[in-house]
């Protein structure tokens, strides 16, 4: 079956082309004026951008989206959200999934790195949506939907599609004890996994965990020898420049989650140690219930606004936290995207240059990051198919 | 002419109700299944909320939308916006003011507290547009474009509509000297218009004013007479306890717009104290150089995160700051607007309950202010007419 696509007349670097995706690859980024492809977009008065990847969500949690905010972090987990999840079945967790996966397509993701439970329904909602994936098998002690024999048997008879993964997600220091957190690297390890794990998100995680084991969490992890290339780490709010030092020569994904971090009043991200470090940083939304959206254009414009806002206006650029928005993320999870360019897989966002929020265009990039919401998306495209 | 409008089952309070509008008012808020008026919309699957008051912006600067940001503050004044606004003529300032007002309907936004040269092109723009603004007659020494008789003559011959008021905008006080100052504190009061003027942006305002004057900003304007109910103080940033009291007491409102603060490296508004105080707080955009929107939905969720991120998840909540957004500015303007209630005027937004971000809907206001975008909106009306 001819896969093809065939993109007109879109806006590219300055220029106007015609772009062919041919079996989810950009293929050709000056086709002829005759080209022909099985679908063809018209993209006049429209601009190609890389598509988002979300590096740290729960996507089932839209449920809990607007419930119980504005309160204190424990009160707000232990009257609201536990209670809440406790309740959930695997329909609802489908239900959650799919307002999620609605969402993030019409704001312009494509691949989300989630953590929850039930994985099941999630997957099959993505295979059936077009996005990708990496779906974590969550493992946390003491809870009834973690049970550690049966999600390792899952980790090592799944095999990867083109659009999905698994993850070993060991939930965090304060959730899985020793045991857990070596199992999971050795599972990771022994099945080529990535490891999903929430690391330093608040001082009372990093205090706690000093209190336990007299080092911090960045440290205490690198003690056990679970960090290295295939982590990715969520939050790092509370992270020293020692610590930043070993993310980075460790390797370390950083998924950075500015509206969580703010809502949850966690703290401000170390933008300057973690930029200096030169450790990859992505950028995630987390769940909904802390957010309370998906829409990763959003999540730049907060991630760039906090890092200026103690004085350096010039910290954060908008074309570097697009980079952190999209090819960090896509490189990070082994996809070869994030740059609208031959050879790369074809996930990208055409934006209406007609939208007022786009005009005038001195600069599309700072539009797109400062300015735009998904009002001016026209289409998202994924592997080369339009979602 | 009938100029009546009827919004069939739109959900309101938790409510299905049919809202009748006459005159730019809402004057029953439960009529029945069977009333008739001029224009009907079907609210079915539809939520009506407060439509926007913005009580800072510079609306034509949607002109330099995305032109030289990412840069440090002087360097961005001077070598960017300056020399851009040196080159406007009357026609410029049309083109950038009608993208600004087809942005801020699209937004929701009914109302605009604006202040910039060539007022004609922006009084004759909003008159069509069916928005509100308040047009700031902008004071500036040395400045070729605000000739101080000229704009005296203009605030005295001016009559308000029941949309457009005039008001006496001196810049700041690094812009204005001390006669004027003085002279727009009198031509406002002599003529009952508003006061529109920059107060305490940043460090360096405050640190000058104390070199110049041996006063910080508010202690100076107001041992000038300047500050009273009339007065919107835009930004208030480096405000300390003593001055949050003398804003009460005088009764001025605050217009916080937290999106330029942290891009231009301003600093972080001092919620804390200003909730304290009792002072009126209102919220604006700015202008679209240093946002780069004028998008109050997403204004507000910023304030309500940069005012829990250093640690109190449960200061600003939506309510209050859905409050600020819309019912402190009407007020703060003399519109008796804000709420949707019977004899209000009518301005108001009617947001699609279908759309994933305001799926499931535990909270309408939560969903508004942390989720939503203009994606959300489907008719924003002013004065009893749909824009």
């Amino acid at each position: 079956m001819d896969n093809s696509l065939l993109i007109k007349n879109v806006l590219l670097d300055g220029e106007r082309r015609n772009l062919l995706v041919r079996d989810g690859r950009f293929v050709c980024m000056d086709a002829a004026r005759g080209a022909e492809a099985a679908k063809v977009i018209d993209g006049e008065g429209l601009a190609i951008l890389p598509a988002f990847y979300n590096t740290h969500t729960h996507a089932a949690m839209t449920l809990m989206r607007g419930y119980g905010d504005d309160r204190p972090l424990h009160e707000w987990l232990e009257q609201w959200v536990w209670p809440f999840e406790d309740k959930l079945g695997p329909e609802d967790i489908r239900h959650g999934s799919e307002i999620a996966i609605r969402e993030m397509i019409s704001t312009g993701t494509v691949f989300f790195n989630d953590m929850y439970f039930d994985i099941d329904e999630t997957i099959q909602l993505v295979e059936a949506s077009g996005m990708r994936a990496a779906i974590g098998v969550t493992m946390m002690d003491n809870h009834p939907k973690t049970l550690k024999d049966e999600k390792a048997t899952r980790i090592r008879s799944w095999k990867d599609s083109d659009r999905i993964q698994l993850t070993v997600a060991p939930h965090s220091v304060y959730t899985a004890g020793r045991e857990t957190l070596l199992d999971a690297a050795r599972l990771a390890r022994e099945n080529g996994r990535k490891i999903h794990i929430h690391i330093s998100e608040t001082v009372k995680e990093v205090q706690d965990c000093l209190a336990q084991t007299g080092m911090t969490p960045v440290r205490y992890l690198d003690s056990l020898g679970l960090l290295g290339p295939d982590v990715i780490a969520a939050h790092c709010v509370h992270v020293d420049k020692e610590e930043w030092d070993i993310l980075a020569e460790r390797g370390v994904t950083v998924s950075h989650c500015p509206c969580s971090n703010m809502k949850l009043g966690s703290g401000r991200f170390p933008y300057e140690l973690a930029i200096a470090s030169g450790a990859r940083i992505t950028l995630g939304t987390d769940g909904c219930s802390s957010n309370n959206n998906l829409d990763m254009r959003e999540e730049m414009k907060t991630a760039a606004l906090l890092a200026k806002v103690t004085g350096d206006a010039a910290l954060l650029s908008a074309a570097q936290v697009l980079r952190w928005a999209t090819r960090n993320g896509a490189e990070a999870f082994g996809y070869d995207a994030g740059e609208i360019a031959s050879g790369k897989l074809a996930d990208a966002v055409l934006v209406d240059l007609s939208n007022p929020k786009m005009t005038p265009c001195h600069n599309l990039v700072s539009n797109w990051v400062y300015s735009a919401d998904s009002s001016c998306i026209k289409y998202v495209i994924c592997n080369g198919k339009i979602l």
